[in-house]
């Protein structure tokens, strides 16, 4: 038997009822039922996408997208926007929603397209990950894309939505340029923007990985 | 005067008005109403967390933290934890919400001393990030954390919560262990987490960016 009283008492947490609270068209709130580690009852408030698709394990991809050009130093596809729920503008990977039927690849071919004009090739996809896990069951996949600049449908892009402004942002100096977009304007970065730029620098300036710097 | 049918206006986008559709104890879904770019009058589902301090600007943080110990190699401090809103485990840097007052250093010392025992020294701090900027408005400071492993102190760190497990991932491996823990159990990793691997790989296989392995 559980003992509330008793934290050590061990059992695989679980789900037991999820409760619709709220809807709107986009967006759900649900009061989740489970039980702890410790086998006591609780609940949580959790936040769902009315949008996810039956067949589909993630409600959207994200894209790191490299441009590669002849004589010009490799640039990630950034795009800056108006983002009402932060009532400012943001700089993110381009990303969107995963449509009926759809895989991780495709979405993430489309959504480049459409917000940068830039017609990529996928070079990998992760597995499906979380975004902000304490509040929401939204997931997303990192799709990594390379563009061939050179190639003539991607020298003059053409993008389909009016209101994103895509950034060109050279690999090496990443996070240097995303410090200086901040110190201009009023501009909220993506975490996950933020992260990869201190994953390169985490791997740059370890002397321990990089032997042949030490001399 | 702003026309409709033409997209190509452009004004400078704002909120317009922030109705309450429906309000837990700890997230709140509103309708943003605004003005998009083209000086189109919209709305937009939005979710908040109810819990945000007034005097600080991101709701949380998330704690990158280095395990520094002789004789082992640096390693990146992880919590595998169960997640309500996902129904499973999620394998996340240590994170938390900031308290009433509180500074993004502290905060991260706080958490990261609660979830994991470990006692840290904080070497850098990013600005307010977004986590799911389609979604909410909800922010995230990450905070970079040292931990001297060869302190007493952090030698057998005790941790405040039970149900979090702390994984230690070494930090030149990264990605490969992540992806070893993702193939032995249903797990579903943060993007950050992801991403933050992804920018470290990055780094170490873009052969022009080190010359001296070009030999």
């Amino acid at each position: 038997m559980s003992k509330p009283e008793d934290p050590k008492v061990t059992t695989t947490p679980h789900i037991l009822k999820e409760e619709l609270l709220a809807e709107g068209k986009w967006v759900k709130l649900e009061q989740t039922t489970y039980v702890d580690p410790a086998g006591n009852t609780r609940t949580w408030e959790t936040v769902k996408r009315t949008t996810r698709r039956t067949n589909t394990e993630a409600d959207g991809v994200g894209i790191i997208a490299l441009l590669k050009r002849t004589l010009h130093k490799d640039c990630v596809v950034m795009v800056k926007q108006f983002r009402p729920p932060l009532g400012c503008n943001t700089l993110e990977f381009p990303a969107g929603l995963i449509d009926e039927g759809e895989t991780a690849e495709a979405a993430a071919l489309r959504e480049l397209k459409e917000e940068t004009g830039y017609k990529g090739e996928v070079v990998g996809v992760t597995p499906v990950t979380c975004l902000d896990p304490g509040l929401s069951n939204c997931t997303t996949q990192i799709v990594l894309v390379n563009i061939n600049g050179d190639d003539v449908q991607n020298i003059h892009p053409t993008q389909q939505l009016e209101f994103v402004e895509v950034i060109l942002l050279p690999l090496d100096e990443f996070q240097s340029k995303v410090d200086d977009l901040l110190q201009k304007e009023k501009i909220i970065v993506d975490s996950k923007v933020y992260i990869f730029g201190m994953g390169m620098a985490q791997a740059f300036f370890k002397p321990r990985e990089l032997p042949v710097l030490k001399q």
